[in-house]
């Protein structure tokens, strides 16, 4: 048998928290919090596991009631036409399968999809799974925002999609308004497609905002747009995300989700739905993790490492050259066995895998998570 | 945006549920039931739900307390060597995902994919979406099983894959020992692989036994064995299944399965640790579904439809040649207005949608449920 991804691992995810457990590091790595969903959502869960008939099936394209309210939400939150539950909207296992099969509805051997880099590790073999092409764009290395003139001469008539992620992960860059409109017109009069990975939505830091593809109406009307409860509500292992887009995306996107995974959790959904009208929850989020950034940035004053800005996502990148020459993931691996942190390697977000000399850490943790860690990097 | 999959609609479960609740019918066409998981395992996830740490993601590859019961289920009810939980058992986003997965993963762009007719209907474009090809064998028309001789001459040397489906749905018809024997034998010394879809490995009847693939040596080692705990559990709408295959062929399955959902709902694993071991439980399936089988046939006896034999799954075939001459989608279609029982037209599970005259029905329902839709089905 030989393989389809001969090039391809454990994903850098899974490695670092098996690190992270067998040396007992903290783990600043997997992006995930160390604090639990809100209650009346894990008390919706128990309660709807008890719901005679909410145990079977839920419609494919998702619970119609959760639907209707990401409806809403979306609408209230970007000031945009609601989207239709009926037509525009699926609820995806996570926004992994939402990514998975938009690009198995749209890719097609010899397509392009144009990636900004660094970018989340499946774009690059879920692509070529589908006999398609990633064609790379460094992101400009002073603040990790595209460089619109790099990605208009990557442009070409074979361009199927252009994939975006903002907020972004891991360099935590924020798209402008401005940055979208710049896409909107390289696109304007092409068959390119967008998927817009903006599952870190709700944490935009310093009164800056998210900017939506959604609220960029040339952009929309092209765009797959990509959301996640498991971010939004402390719950990643619930594995329920959503993707907003045209009907006629929508149906492309239906015709592989129903093969792919068919429909999600249905007292999970119901759990959703219940909690999901809630505006207080996602609009004390970006206090939250800004909070969180910034007793990190602060306690990480005492070490050696060099943090960059972190605008948004619940990451914080940082350079390690005063500490060590070594490549990221040789570092990474030392700081996890000696220095008791886990962390991920930024390579790992690259196709070329070269070491930029910097690592990821993730700060969606207690603030005693995040004292003990920075404790431990202080003694470095 | 020309579609990858022009000729693919909605699938017939959804197609045929939505009617149902369109007309009030009672819907014995989507392969549900219509009573509860055991109280065991619903508090077992109310529980889940409330346990700080359980709501952030599992394990890649599954839970290792549910793989490891997983595989001393396995060994225990197969009588085959356990399955390593490290390295041959991986949870999935159903059953569904599993299949999925398992194409993506070995199936490539040329590959022929032996599919044995009738078929789940996401076999087919789940194929051609890898750009592999379908060839389609037709089961025997007595008794539904392969006609070995036609599979020994559909197969070719670009063969990757033969697709096996026992207790097999729509038909209920299940593969016996010798069938699998003949299998082994036509498989050896090719490079050829097999998917077998075991998700209603407990329902078989009138004292007849489930053989897996995994009991056959030749074949296991060469195999993706697939189960389902939503069949096993009455617990559809959870969607956690799962895939046994040896060491390298897992690694490939887990090479796609990390970029498609990543991981399963993690209260919802440990929920299924928690009363996977009590035997009790899946030991009685047999003659629980029996019942409702011999229950359903009996209650048809008093209408025009002819039955067919069932001897696994929860579907029972029916031929209507008495009722109607109409073809099967537009008779299931009256039925539902007019009887006021939603069924599956089967010719959905042939690619050359073909009516054949002949409906399925799912008895996986309580007593009452079927008792009402015979009384329905008997004015006809
Ligand atoms: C699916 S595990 C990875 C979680 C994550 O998004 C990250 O750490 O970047
Ligand atoms: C995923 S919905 C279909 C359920 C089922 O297996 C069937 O009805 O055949």
């Amino acid at each position: 048998l030989v393989s389809k991804l001969p090039d391809v691992g454990t994903s850098i995810f899974t490695v670092m928290t098996q690190l992270a457990t067998e040396c007992g590091a903290i783990n600043l790595a997997q992006g995930f919090p160390d604090y639990d969903p809100p209650q009346a959502l894990t008390e919706a869960l128990a309660r709807h596991a008890r719901i005679s008939g909410h145990q079977q099936y839920a419609p494919m394209p998702g619970l119609l009631r959760l639907r209707e309210l990401i409806s809403q939400k979306t609408a209230q939150v970007y000031k945009v036409p609601a989207p239709d539950p009926g037509t525009e909207i699926t609820i995806t296992s996570g926004a992994t399968e939402a990514l998975y099969a938009v690009l198995a509805a749209v890719v097609r051997p010899g397509d392009e999809v144009l990636v900004l880099e660094p970018a989340y590790d499946l774009y690059g073999p879920a692509i070529r799974l589908q006999g398609g092409t990633p064609v790379y764009v460094p992101l400009r290395s002073t603040d990790f925002r595209p460089d619109w003139d790099q990605v208009a001469a990557a442009l070409s008539p074979r361009t199927r999609l252009v994939m975006l992620n903002t907020p972004h992960n891991p360099t935590g860059a924020v798209l402008t308004a401005e940055d979208l409109g710049q896409l909107a017109a390289l696109l304007r009069d092409t068959a390119t497609l967008v998927l817009s990975d903006e599952v870190y939505e709700h944490m935009v830091y310093d009164e800056q905002a998210h900017h939506s593809v959604l609220q960029q109406p040339e952009l929309a009307e092209r765009a797959f747009v990509l959301s996640s409860f498991g971010k939004t509500y402390h719950a990643t292992g619930w594995k329920v995300g959503y993707c907003i887009a045209p009907p006629a995306l929508t149906a492309e996107l239906r015709r592989v989700h129903q093969f792919l995974t068919f429909s999600v959790s249905t007292p999970t959904q119901h759990a959703l739905a219940d909690v999901l009208a809630d505006v207080a929850h996602y609009q004390a989020l970006p206090a939250f993790y800004q909070h969180k950034r910034d007793l990190f940035a602060e306690l990480m004053r005492a070490t050696r490492f060099e943090l960059l800005p972190a605008p948004g996502a619940y990451f914080q990148l940082a350079r390690y050259n005063q500490l060590s020459a070594e490549d990221d993931f040789t570092f990474a691996r030392r700081l996890a066995r000696e220095a008791g942190v886990a962390v991920v390697p930024v390579s790992a977000f690259y196709h070329h895998g070269q070491s930029e000399g910097l690592i990821r850490f993730c700060f969606a943790k207690r603030d005693e998570t995040l004292v003990a860690a920075a404790e431990r990097l202080q003694r470095l």
